[in-house]
């Protein structure tokens, strides 16, 4: 028989994993609450037309597709088979999808549901997505996102609200981060100085690149893109994001002949009202480098990464959260005019981060008793005093079987219980129960009459 | 542009929705935990020939199938495609399925962890599955399974736990059910007098039925089955079955001369052990037609039907949780003598049946506090006095925009928030707010350096 194995690029999550999992998701999900956000859930399984167009070339490949039910092929020309093109059998037999995002599917939700929303909707959203992408390290095929977006609210504090939800999260994981914040307005001033839009394509691909090949690096790929005449501002880009803070910056830009322009003048506006919405904006850092979604973010953009000194040098992830403002959210279904603004957190890197960085609180098993019978005959007491301690609410269990002592403890000391309430012929005899201390090895009879929570019991009594 | 829309049998779930179905989750996940029982997570994806083959020819084909990514077709012989057969061509472009229940991926996950677990496992795993079934009234495409599962151990206070668990979740959900229990060794003692085993399975399936055709439908249909010879068992057993209680039912058993035998002995030895585990048997029920998932369980069955008044006459759903015992659960894996017992909660028809029933709690909006700016210049307090209310742990939010009070007033109104605190040209001035109870109408002014719980706030003072 074949050994048992799991697709690639998903895995199985165990006991410790899950707790490990819970943890960073109620921790999520407590911030998101005191914020006003509530709990959306959309299908795994969306219509592939919901889904196709919707990520560019790239991600029309990246999905995952579900073949058909039933006889498939019954109504497909068998010309069009024989001339085995996958691109026009594809839409013949596939008509629906895996979630690819949890961006997309909200749109569609507000579209079909915008009758009954309260706008501003203030929404969080929890989910795996698929994308059949080549699994590497922090890139799996099977993962989670969990989204906030305010829906149908155009003002800057929804932008700052999400800022501090990052931090707010974060700061509750004990993960020390950057959130890197920029404007689609201030990389648009660059429009005119680059003379197209190809050319203002080229030069954000280039500069997208700058932490992994720095000032250089970047100025030569301008350079092989033709693009010589960019390579002035480039390099004052450079030179002004690496020595200035926040108002310097602002300074820098707004006296920077060549980009005084509209764009310009919106973003640096944006960006300003967002650090006076923002209490402390320790932790966020304008980033004229950052370019992300080019083609799908209308205002501010984010992006977390980590600046924790416990995550090893080697361990790199790139970026465990993402988003920005895209003015026309719906227009994609039809409904013009929704402007949202949203962030994701990706649980699966900042998971693997916190692992990495040792950073997890230990969760110990905390289920605190084990009940032991030692005669199949007492197994009814036993499970009468287990119901009587979950009325203390004392997560316990009985040792399913009546197994000699020595392997039932062997089974609470693994799973780390503190007490095992032991039931042997005395104790039977007697209506009563051992209660032994794990830790010390205190122990004590006591009346079945008697079930007090085992923290309270007095051993010297 | 077209209308966007859900692929049949799947769901949104909105806000309120959510609130509910998160209150069924948390209530069975507290009991789950309470007995001592962990969370585990496995991928929606698995790999089809982990699939195939374990839900029988009818499962085949209701697996949802995800079709290789990339250019599928380009090692396939153009002559299979010319065939135009579909049962040749999905293994050739398939290799991935969507999970289909909970139990086999249990068995997979327990067979590769096999080194790392302490047995006896006990897990629980609430997750969507996948059906590609025709929809109807309580059946989905997408839908939850919510599954406990003790792993490695035969002993009957197994069985009495998760039937004391089925009731406790219950019975938190205020939702009357009836807890039927059956044991497959009742069934097989039939065995000798219908002569053959093919003869036994079309009188279990004729029984099966008899919830909805009756005594005389079942020996109707036993007639034309050609198993006269077994209307009389039939006909004894349904009167048994109509008019005794538990402990009648088990003497009239023990005193059926045709099916004294080893089975008949033990499945009424493990039904017996099985009541006297339970402190409370009010609410299960001996259920000698239930005949559930015979060619997989191996020892006692369950299943979970309403009993309740509230639920409409006309709401006829199904059961709402079922399982049983396996002796070889892992062995479709190459591991065994790894027995196993389990039950699954129908998350999807509990949620409708508290539904049709009027059961669910009122779950109002708990954000306590809206922040009201009465122009964008004040928005900057406004977030500060909102961050000072998290602080305190209150819900809240900013109205994102300085729009009339009447507008956000509204927006508060609607969903039910409690207060409202005003900033408008006077509070800025005085580096305060009023604080408004939504209810009473009562309004006071307070300074931003005093800020309370508003339900502590006493607007006579």
């Amino acid at each position: 028989m074949e050994k048992p194995s799991l697709p690639s690029g998903t895995r199985d999550f165990g006991v410790e994993t899950m707790q490990k999992r819970k943890f960073i998701l109620s921790t999520m999900e407590r911030v998101f609450q005191l914020h006003g956000f509530d709990a959306i859930e959309t299908p795994a399984l969306e219509n592939l037309k919901t889904l196709q167009g919707k990520y560019g070339d790239e991600g029309d490949q990246l999905l995952f597709k579900v073949l058909n039910s039933g006889e498939y092929l019954s109504k497909i020309d068998p010309q069009l088979l024989a001339n085995v093109d996958y691109k026009v059998l594809t839409p013949k037999i596939v008509d629906r999808g895996l979630r690819y995002d949890l961006t997309v599917p909200l749109a569609r939700f507000v579209v079909m549901n915008r009758d009954k929303i309260q706008f501003p909707f203030k929404r969080y959203q929890m989910q795996p997505v698929w994308r059949a992408d080549r699994p590497q390290k922090g890139r799996y095929r099977e993962f989670w996102q969990c989204d906030i977006d305010v829906v149908g609210a155009n003002s800057i504090i929804s932008e700052a609200e999400l800022v501090e939800m990052y931090l707010e999260v974060f700061k509750s994981l004990d993960l020390k981060v950057t959130v890197k914040v920029n404007h689609r307005g201030i990389l648009d001033a660059f429009l005119p100085v680059l003379g197209s839009k190809e050319n203002w394509s080229s030069f954000m691909v280039a500069i997208d690149k700058a932490d992994k090949i720095g000032q250089d690096g970047v100025a030569a790929e301008l350079e092989n893109r033709g693009l010589s005449h960019s390579v002035p501002h480039w390099n004052w880009l450079w030179n002004v994001a690496q020595n200035a803070n926040n108002s310097e910056l602002f300074e820098a830009l707004a006296s920077y002949e060549p980009i005084q322009n509209d764009a310009l003048m919106l973003g640096m506006n944006e960006l300003r009202q967002l650090f006076s919405f923002l209490g402390d904006d320790g932790g966020v850092q304008l980033d004229l480098t950052l370019a992300r979604g080019l083609s799908y973010y209308t205002g501010c953009v984010f992006e977390v990464v980590t600046s924790d000194e416990r995550v090893p040098e080697d361990f790199k992830i790139g970026s465990i959260g993402g988003g920005g403002r895209y003015d026309n959210l719906t227009g994609m279904f039809g409904l013009k005019d929704v402007s949202g603004v949203g962030v994701s957190f990706g649980l699966d890197r900042i998971y693997d981060t916190l692992e990495a960085a040792g950073i997890f609180p230990s969760f110990q098993n905390t289920t605190t008793a084990l009940i032991c019978a030692m005669e199949d005959e007492y197994l009814p007491t036993a499970t009468a005093l287990s119901r009587r301690l979950r009325e203390l609410g004392i997560r316990n269990e009985v040792y399913p079987s009546a197994a000699k002592l020595k392997k039932q403890l062997e089974y609470a000391n693994k799973l780390n219980f503190s007490y095992a309430y032991i039931i042997g012929r005395d104790e039977f005899m007697m209506r009563g129960y051992q209660c032994r201390n794990l830790k010390s090895g205190e122990q004590k009879f006591r009346s079945i009459e008697n079930v007090v929570h085992p923290d309270k019991f007095d051993f010297n009594e």
